[in-house]
């Protein structure tokens, strides 16, 4: 497996270097809008700590991560009103990655709307910030 | 969200009273052939504790549990000679979930190679006792 590249896009928006839509952040964890959501609400996880994916990420830092993922998986309910989530996690091109730091993709669901499909295209900075704000009232942030 | 419903598969599968095709178990955790596999070598992997699914789950189990999908995910891709690997985790009916005792899907995946649709129909069981036998090995048991 290739060594974890420090210039990752969401190793930028740890450091600052790239804006986010930020929903949740403590020493250890950063939970973000994506930009290209499949579904309104779309967020991911990610450990401060570099990490390629699930195969070099050190065991606590995949543990405490989940712990988020846990938190925001139900604020992310809550503030979508979904009926239900997806959880996805990528590793490796042919496993779908594309960001090489470890990231979880949490996405509220709605009965019978199938996931959008991935467009390459960015969703509008207000609809982006309205739901970051109604995730982040919903974690009581 | 509904109660836990005992007599789910994946219960019955804990107990014994349903048989499967084991790669890993410990006190806490079990690792087990998917026997609708989405790719050779797709395994389930859940905690023995009773747990819906990501709502409702202990946080301590989750995070055990997902010390153990690393575990299952590095010897999957080792096994099955895969080039990444995808995890998948459904939430609900809306969110994909067909089976209401938690459970991480670890599909290994090969270039250019999409998952099989879910047909509903049962893999081979020779096919699913070989795969097995690969991963065990990978495991080390």
């Amino acid at each position: 497996m290739p060594a974890y590249d420090p210039n990752n896009v969401f190793a930028k928006i740890l450091s600052g270097e790239v804006p986010s839509y930020k929903v949740y952040e403590d020493d250890r964890a950063l939970a973000f809008m994506d930009v290209m959501p499949r579904a309104d609400g779309h967020v991911l996880v990610v450990p401060k700590n570099p990490a390629r994916n699930i195969f070099d990420v050190a065991p606590e830092d995949l543990g405490y991560v989940m712990g988020v993922v846990q938190m925001v998986s139900r604020a992310v309910r809550s503030a979508m009103n979904a009926d239900g989530l997806t959880i996805q996690q990528f590793n490796e091109e042919a496993g779908g990655q594309v960001v090489f730091h470890l990231h979880f993709h949490v996405l509220p669901r709605h009965a019978g709307q199938p996931l959008r499909p991935h467009t390459g295209e960015f969703e509008k900075q207000e609809i982006l910030e309205a739901n970051a704000a109604r995730i982040r009232a919903a974690l009581g942030r």
